[in-house]
């Protein structure tokens, strides 16, 4: 198992980090992946998990599939805890590895923003867990109002909130009538689709801040003629158990509240050693590299990139081309060569209303809506599916939805009585990985 | 919502309560079916979801999606706490519900038959939250031994024991076989799949006991030829962490052990009016009925059902059978007329081994081994899914499969992360269902 080459550490395993790893494929050296999961998440579609049009698993890729035919790649699923810059080495519960270079694509979470009570009583949506909950959440309390006869508490039951109106507040709102409207009309009965209530919760003053005032317009319209409730200007002052209140006193009763309001980045210890930005992200050199250690990279969510003086958004495309600027960059190290800037192209980005129906702004300049911008983001959404065989799943569910408006996926599983053993950590005598440079 | 039609409660949705439903679809009667869950699970294929070939979802069919077209039935999910046969009425959490006719269908559970540590430290294998859990283990034991460089700790993490030699028993071992061979070989380059050992634990002389000895014998070689390694005549003494002891002292070391050993027959309070037998089986007349309450059905695994003073195996064949005569019998009691005895008749049953190979027995009188007994198991298994969209998704899938061998289904998800609330408890004083005849 000893080898002469230079060891590189992935932390992360989305969207940068896996576009790294390919881009490096041919690169003399050792590679490791370090991720929590065994699995990519395609946040994209979070969404549609959270809204029961696909399984979890579609989204899901499992990284040692990915990594089969990337043979100087190796997988190790771990929660990094700690890093020691100047020593170079990364302590996981299991094992210490040490690098000689170390890329940092650990995301981002859920920020609460302080909100009391948001954290115990709202529902997260950045993992594939909290789309399952929300899933859950929703179709839970379909049952419960079903069976129940007191108004007042059918009608909370009914009522669904979201705080936030960015793309995953808009994807949800709209994902979330259509959910109503297409099956739930169907499945029970004794609910009209008249009873359930969709509120989204912006404190902006319009929904999807970082597009073009009129594609805003466009989205807040075709939301509200498909019956969301819209509150602008509105923060969220407490999150009570079914209940949600705003700045200005209103009291909404909401038996499922989503939150899609903040991120934060997310990365391991120890934080004071990182000098950081607004959302706790790394401030990174124009090259990605920490400053200090240019054998230190951080890109995607976790980084605070800048461009023209403004920072990125955090949206994949952006993750995928940092991905690539700095497998170039590792490259160039490699052979003794400096680093170099990394420079974005801004292809664009696109948000889902409903099906058929969407927002996009191309280049920077070209604003699409409707049907196009939906099309738009399939084609591109697809395109960036990890696997094969997932792009022809994926891509035949779409169309059978979009044929039949079907969505098969309401079962109610029982997740706390999963018998699951936690990995087990594993006395650090038995596999510490040094180096071997 | 009054009526003055006859009200029949279902309770349990497995194969004989849908069959009955479906049967009952055009009579002149209020139907309810009650269920813990709000999905029908396709226990043939449960371990098919245990060695991750399909999703949980693949399995689980809706009720309430199958009940659209269905429309004198209604859903309800409760749990059936008790039953007051003279008074008629069903208990649940949520509403208490009278009824004029009522079928329990409510299945069985597992049964560790008083083995020490069994219930605590072995996964059953009965429920799509059972087969979760033991996709989980196999999975994550995987990725442990990857890490582990400790010999002995290895070895404990990479051996599998199934404790039962029934159907269920069989077909994990195949299955799990077909894991490691196919996909776990390519996926972790540092295991051999020689490191990996499947021990299949029986107390009788012979395997599938109620198959003729010849496919035994047949079922016996088979597993052996693909490296299980099966004991005979062999009792769990006790279960602990990775440890399993036989009673004649023998210890296996097992990171993942698998009880699939006993059942017992699963229904609502107060057992002790109930009139039962082995395995806690509701004795039923020979019209299905419980004796003195000729009102009261009880069918499919609950139901301790004999054909020529022989009980029935409690297989899926004969719950559909029985859901049938249940209805015949419900249909003949509305007109007035009095019901009739069941009569099985016995088309066969059939076990896989593996891709490609099984055993089978039809008619009671003509087995059949190997690819033919394969082909016959899936198109049964396949007949009987309940949706048409499952049907095709299901062969869909079995067919990539027989053609690419790929398994995807491998991502290890945080179950113990995912928020969910339970069905909340109701006052009764709001739901109150009175049957109104």
């Amino acid at each position: 198992m000893l080898s002469r080459k230079p060891r590189i550490i992935i932390v992360g395993g989305g969207f940068a980090g896996l576009r790294l790893i390919r881009k490096l494929a041919q690169a003399n050296a050792e590679i490791i992946l370090i991720d929590r999961h065994n699995y990519h998440t395609f946040v994209p579609l979070l969404y549609q998990v959270a809204t029961g049009f696909v399984t979890p698993e579609t989204i899901a890729y499992p990284f040692r599939k990915y990594l089969r035919s990337i043979k100087n790649t190796r997988f190790i699923q771990a929660e990094v805890q700690k890093v020691n810059f100047d020593a170079k080495v990364v302590n996981t519960k299991a094992m210490d590895l040490s690098y000689d270079y170390l890329v940092l694509a650990t995301g981002s979470s859920t920020r609460f923003l302080g909100v009391d009570g948001a954290a115990d009583y709202a529902l997260p949506m950045r993992t594939l867990e909290d789309a399952i909950a929300i899933k859950d959440r929703l179709i839970g309390n379909f049952e419960r109002a079903s069976l129940c006869q007191d108004i007042e508490r059918r009608r909370q039951l009914l009522t669904i909130a979201i705080v936030g109106g960015g793309a995953t507040g808009v994807e949800l709102a709209g994902s979330i009538i259509e959910l109503v409207r297409d099956t739930l009309a169907q499945d029970y009965p004794n609910i009209s689709t008249r009873e359930v209530r969709v509120i989204l919760i912006h404190s902006g003053t319009r929904l999807l801040a970082d597009y073009p005032q009129d594609l805003s317009d466009y989205t807040s319209k075709q939301l509200r003629r498909k019956g969301v409730k819209t509150h602008f200007q509105s923060r969220v002052r407490k999150v009570m158990p079914g209940e949600i209140i705003l700045d200005d006193g209103t009291v909404l009763e909401a038996a499922a509240i989503i939150w899609t309001a903040g991120v934060e980045a997310d990365y391991p210890q120890p934080k004071n050693q990182i000098p950081t930005a607004k959302k706790d992200k790394i401030c990174v050199t124009a090259n990605l590299q920490l400053p200090g250690y240019p054998e230190v990279y951080a890109i995607g969510d976790v980084a605070l990139v800048k461009q023209n003086g403004e920072p990125l958004l955090g949206i994949a495309p952006e993750a995928l081309q940092q991905g690539t600027a700095v497998a170039h960059n590792l490259r160039r190290q490699l052979r003794e060569m400096p680093p170099q800037p990394f420079k974005y192209f801004n292809k664009g980005k696109a948000a889902i209303i409903a099906r058929n129906n969407g927002v996009a702004y191309l280049f920077g300049k070209i604003p699409l809506k409707g049907f196009a911008a939906w099309l738009m983001w399939l084609v591109i959404h697809l395109y960036y599916l990890p696997g094969i065989a997932n792009r022809f799943v994926a891509l035949g569910r779409r169309l059978r939805d979009y044929l039949t408006k079907e969505r098969d996926l309401r079962q109610l599983f029982d997740y706390q009585n999963i018998k699951q053993s936690k990995l087990i950590s594993m006395s650090k005598n038995n596999s510490v990985m040094a180096s071997k440079k």
